[in-house]
């Protein structure tokens, strides 16, 4: 097994030129980090939740979860995961908006936060309104040990990211959905998700380090590629299913570091209104890993072509599609379908980090972004 | 009481340059065609759903709501409305999104579909999915009688909005929540939601088409307004809580007709990304009936200031906020919370048709875009 030591990662920026560009780097160190340890058995998984875990865990029904910006899309994924595969009702809602909503509490509701900083205002607000309620218990997935969500929770993962300087988030985004995916199985083992299929997990969670570093390693070809949307005011993100919480995190991190104003639908959302406004001055990038995605896409965008609409792909090797007229694709390693999100994540983080340094914006310090928003 | 009596509503344009105009000012008319005889006692908004209704609505716990574009928006206010009024969980989903996904159905589960046509692809397929699913009924909210979402389903709410012309949905949307208001109270009654609360919320539905029309009286203030909008291309939108979705659809309206790129966020997201995007190119439009949500906002939007950013607001007459130095206010009458969302979309339907009118697009007709999307 291929060794990521992370003995460099520190607050110098070291061979790198920015902070965000060695945080997407660091990131098979970071998850390898986050994963020591804690995925050796299906009780090693319990325990990295605390020592409440596994007495909290066994009364668990449903799932509600609670995040902001970059957190609130790892949530998004997390929900995919817990409904295929542990059959558990989740919901995920932005803090700012569970904060002023009155909002049923179903029986067995475990309520989860994430947060990189543990002291995100709203996201805190949020949990210490839960007082009065009937949950079976609190979880923060955090990155920050001794925060103030780890202190107000009973329960808590902590992602071993290290520190993050960059506003924009990267290698707390991933590691975060690391640990989702643990407390899915830690879950899912409670509901009827068999052994064999956690084994099957746990086997493609320790492939994640080396296949994050197989994707990041395409590096210049996406370089090459970001060339494209420079002079381009938009970018229209398209995924579908457990991908389309990627294509957000994608459109936020043009957004964050390029100033293009970039937007993710899901990609069956595309011919009810966004398709208007495609041309040549929207790109469409779509992450989409399989074909049958593809198909239909291709199809919708077709009527588009006239007006210089053009397709970037993010697909399998394995994918029947190829470069074509106003289709441009690059091709990523074949993932395990369970930890696929996780691995789209990075090609996207590359693609905003070239985009804005050719565009030579301040990647570290966005303007009017704060790396913690602790202020309502 | 004013009557709205519909009697030029054909499929001529008459007076109207649009028929999508002449649909922004038939609401009332639509809307009070859709309320009429169905909201004398709280035993007729029942039997507005159908034969069946009353033993289905026995039985309902949460409620699924599936439907594409504009609809899924009306199940977004559902949405706010179920869980604050009825207490009655509910979970809203694209229709493309719901159909590819492993979910779970807890038990006394109501599945509702909404779509004007009643022949939307994607929206039907999930429909006829359920078929081995364990749901207490399938109801169907939409605009044309005998359609297959009405043949398919145990139970109907038509909406009386009449022949739509213009893609862009307007009146199909606002008799949409008046229907699923509707439901809200049928179901609120069941579950809790007092008989005294229940005659106020009825008396307030029968105001809606007078503050429709109120609202709609706002035309010319409006088309002022829209010019600001002209030269952009691009606009944020921003509401909260069960303003969100207006503010959704507000986007939504402006991207289809205008080609401007706009974009919708919950009003406490903006400092997670999306305020590095704003300057003097990006005017924000925030729907903002009340005092808090503003304050907040200003404090937000303050730093972008002096990059030009400007906000326009969309607020009560009692709210304590004038113009001043970047910030632009339209002020509506005052309106019962419960029926606002409803009246708050019609000047953002006005604000897209006046900005796409003089920015010379075919309002009725939009490039790449069909009335119905019968194909998936």
């Amino acid at each position: 097994v291929h060794e990521f030591d992370g003995a460099h990662e520190d607050v110098e920026k070291g061979e790198y030129r920015h902070f965000m560009q060695k945080e997407i780097f660091e990131q098979p160190a970071a998850i390898q980090r986050t994963l020591q340890d804690r995925i050796d058995s299906p009780e090693a998984v319990s325990a990295a939740f605390g020592d409440r875990a596994e007495a909290i865990f066994d009364r668990v029904r449903t799932v509600q979860i609670v995040a902001c910006g970059t957190s609130y899309h790892a949530g998004m994924v997390a929900r995919y995961w817990l409904e295929a595969l542990a059959g558990i009702p989740c919901q995920v809602e932005v803090a700012s908006e569970f904060r002023y909503r009155q909002h049923v509490v179903p029986e067995g509701t475990l309520f989860v936060t994430i947060s990189q900083s543990g002291e995100t205002a709203d996201t805190l607000a949020a949990l210490r309104d839960t007082r009065s309620d009937n949950y079976v218990g609190r979880l923060a997935i955090c990155n920050v040990d001794g925060s103030s969500l780890v202190r107000e929770s009973e329960l808590t993962f902590l992602t071993k990211a290290g520190p993050e300087i960059g506003v924009a988030s990267t290698k707390a985004f991933t590691t975060q959905l690391a640990g989702l995916m643990m407390l899915v199985l830690a879950l899912g083992r409670r509901h009827g998700l068999g052994d064999e299929r956690i084994e099957t997990i746990l086997g493609e969670l320790r492939q994640l380090p080396n296949l994050i570093e197989q994707a990041a390693a395409l590096d210049k070809p996406i370089e090459a590629l970001s060339r494209a949307f420079v002079e381009k005011n938009h970018t229209l993100f398209l995924g579908r299913g457990v991908q389309f919480p990627v294509a957000l995190e994608g459109a936020l991190k043009l957004k964050e570091i390029s100033y293009i104003h970039a937007e993710a639908y899901p990609a069956g959302e595309l011919k009810h209104g966004p398709l208007a406004l495609v041309d040549k001055e929207m790109p469409v990038v779509a992450v989409a890993p399989n074909d049958e995605l593809l198909e239909k896409l291709k199809s919708n965008l077709q009527e588009v072509r006239a007006r210089g609409g053009e397709l970037y792909l993010f697909a399998d090797k394995h994918a029947r599609v190829s470069d074509g007229e106003g289709i441009h694709v690059l091709h990523l390693p074949a993932v395990p379908e369970s930890i696929a999100p996780i691995v789209y994540t990075v090609p996207l983080q590359l693609l905003s980090y070239h985009v804005a340094v050719l565009r030579g914006t301040d990647v570290d310090q966005p303007r009017n972004l704060a790396k913690s928003v602790t202020v309502e």
